[in-house]
């Protein structure tokens, strides 16, 4: 399972902050922590910064190369101006973060998506129909994104499909309409390449404990077939139930990777 | 899910020494904090007292009747006789601990099960195909137990399979067999009443920090149908996990057990 570092998001104060203060140290040491922490991808969102969201891009997306050297990045925007541009930048295979079904952000999107052969976040969202509610909504939504991609030319193999989480305490539905759209996804659509992938912690907003909560949720995505997720990577609780639920099904075979992560906390 | 305590287990070396020095004192506090750890149903095994085993059964029972009241109990016996002198002393449904395919077994406990109209722990084992390794095996011999225990007249609503977990360490698609496993007989029996149940921490065995690998097993478990679990209800990462389980999955709806699970640890 890949895991996205979120920390680096303008939606965060410390993050805000820090760029509208052009505080260096405060992006390099999130970049750092979260690669330290095993993060595969960054995502860099700066979107609050309005009008000089583009800048400030470019500027994040510079000192976490100077800081942590050719990591993957997610860029995080709604503004395919800023999506280009921050592709631009990028030195390792990016990731798109994200399209959905509405047709002009596609039509912005794809050919951006193509030119730098990236990998793309598509939420199961957009269009006519909205935000999904139901397992239902969320597989049409799935299947209407995945057309629209495979009649534009992307490789499906470059798709992560974002069922989206939405939080239990107001829908107690939500986790378990979200686990089985997973399920479905990788049954209907993973021999063809698609994956899946999760805004995670989301699902717990409004409750205590949260990691708790993202842990018994990633546990259960990560048996029903996720390839990805979006989260903490420096939340102790959440690396250790990913090393322990690969350890569990096998992925990590004879455990070695679940050993050698006990071991590291204990050194 | 229900939690069936798994400490008063004489293959402990401090239940053993109990049972061996009569000490009453140890007894009582296995059933006393396991009760108030939110153990719905308490396993009892004096099986490593050889001859003065139901002697031994019937003293600890004694002990825990006394101790914390009207519980349930799982008597956890091979012997037909100390079964039957078990469940006779049960003041709440009990639990017979445990049945499977082999027939002189069956036709032994079948009409105790009967008689106590007792809930019944069927291992999907035994018989002349011993052992499960694949999900196939596990849902054979589930068959077969369904099947025997129907013509016999056992109501099925009274049957908790356990599908027979087995260590990721030493074989590690045993995991995902067991989840299976659950999912599959709960889909094909569930509307029929059957339900299930595994002795969950035999998965990690081997491993170091097994509870963080238990509590990724129940978390995918629960999610796949669990009904019950034979656990050490005094871990408190189990309980952790068990609680945020249900709050995702929407069985704990709006989420009022898992906090006020979560506020009793701060308190």
């Amino acid at each position: 399972v890949l895991i996205v570092g979120e920390l680096l998001n303008s939606t965060r104060k410390a993050v805000k902050e820090a760029l509208q203060a052009k505080d260096e140290a405060t992006i390099r040491s999130l970049a750092r922590e979260q690669v330290e922490a095993g993060a595969d991808i960054l995502d860099v969102n700066t979107a609050t910064s309005m009008e000089r969201e583009i800048d400030d891009l470019k500027w994040v997306i510079g000192l976490i190369h100077d800081e942590v050297g050719e990591v993957r990045l997610a860029i995080d925007t709604p503004d395919p101006k800023a999506m280009a541009a921050g592709l631009e930048l990028c030195r390792a295979r990016p990731v798109i973060n994200s399209i959905n079904n509405d047709p002009r952000l596609q039509q912005a999107l794809i050919p951006v998506a193509k030119r730098y052969d990236a990998d793309i976040i598509g939420l199961a969202m957009g269009g006519k129909r909205g935000m999904p509610s139901t397992v239902e909504e969320r597989l049409e939504q799935a299947e209407q994104l995945i057309n629209a991609l495979e009649d534009a030319g992307v490789g499906l193999h470059r798709l992560f499909i974002d069922p989206i989480v939405m939080p239990v305490a107001s829908s107690p539905d939500q986790g378990r309409a979200v686990i089985d759209a997973v399920r479905e996804i990788k049954k209907r659509y993973g021999s063809r390449g698609v994956k899946t992938t999760v805004g995670l912690s989301n699902v717990s907003f409004g409750l205590p404990s949260r990691s708790l909560l993202n842990q018994a949720f990633l546990a259960m995505l990560v048996e029903a077939g996720l390839d990805m997720a979006v989260i903490n990577p420096t939340d102790e609780g959440m690396k250790d139930m990913l090393r322990a639920s690969e350890a569990i099904l096998g992925i990590d075979a004879h455990c070695l990777k679940y050993v050698r992560h006990i071991r590291s906390k204990k050194g």
